[in-house]
């Protein structure tokens, strides 16, 4: 299955395509769709609702993987980052691809094993489990290359749903807090 | 000039349209798009997407205003707002339809005069310029109203830009945390 992992901003979207088969994962394609500076948001948002439906069409993934939002640091940007996101729901939507969202702990968890483990240990196990020669560039690309990880892995680890030595088993966000994401 | 006021959510969407002509204006019509609450958000956000295209091209507005987002209350559910505001916003630019924003204090200030106003005053006010005999149902209608004759009045004070007495003059807002939106 192909997923997608998408990393939402307004100003930069990074976005991670991988194939994930049998509990091994490639990666298909990785980059950002980025909006100028200088552009009304409005139409910022309407490149980004047409870049993403074009990334739909181009891979189909079977999944999209985004991480949860929280306001912890800037609210003024994240308010931003919450209307890009929601345009990048409705691509998905559209585009009848189901979505699934995981906290930035859980990504943290099944990328480096560790739910607090730093950015660059995620970024450096993410290169690795990949079996890339360097981390994937910019770093929005690397984020959603991660997202995309933690939900193939995340998949993969519901065949061990019966195996409670394994970490992470069964943990399965399709939580948001607007609603239920699966269907 | 048609003038459509929103007032954003992903529950309910108030929307207000407005026939405003030399420093009159006249309620066409209000209401509210809602989402069922069971649905996942990304269906709601592509419901609220095409409804608001729909109500876009049977009115046909010169301008949509849309009232600045503040997370100083429930930052989980601004977050839902935020998302939903992304793809009404979309649907405007798609549209080709200007955007303008307003801070709710300008609301207040424009409809009832003052920048502290409390919310039943812009309500009664928001009755009495247009000569409504009740005031909109439900309250996020109401709003969405009071946000559509904020422009109309915004906009006609313009034309009292060089008389120093008017409050309010040449406050026309077209600012936004993303970038300017107007054009």
């Amino acid at each position: 299955m192909v997923i997608l992992g998408i990393d939402p901003g307004f100003a930069i979207v990074g976005f991670g395509v991988l194939e994930a088969d049998r509990g091994r994962q490639r990666l298909l394609r990785c980059g950002t769709i980025t909006t100028p500076a200088g552009r009304p948001l409005p139409a910022r948002l309407v490149q980004i609702e047409d870049d993403m439906s074009q990334l739909l069409e181009t891979f189909r993934p079977g999944a999209m993987a985004v991480e949860e939002l929280f306001f912890n640091n800037n609210v003024t940007t994240g308010i931003g980052v919450a209307q890009a996101r929601g345009v990048i729901l409705a691509a998905a939507e559209r585009a009848g691809v189901p979505i699934f969202e995981y906290s930035p702990s859980q990504v943290k968890q099944a990328v480096a094993g560790y739910g607090k483990a730093e950015k660059r240990q995620v970024m450096e196990m993410t290169r690795r489990l990949l079996g890339l020669s360097a981390v994937p560039r910019p770093d929005d690309a690397a984020d959603a290359v991660a997202i995309a990880l933690c939900h193939a892995r995340s998949s993969t680890s519901r065949l061990a749903l019966l195996d409670p030595a394994t970490p992470g088993s069964g943990r399965y966000a399709v939580r948001d807090r607007g609603g239920d994401f699966s269907r």
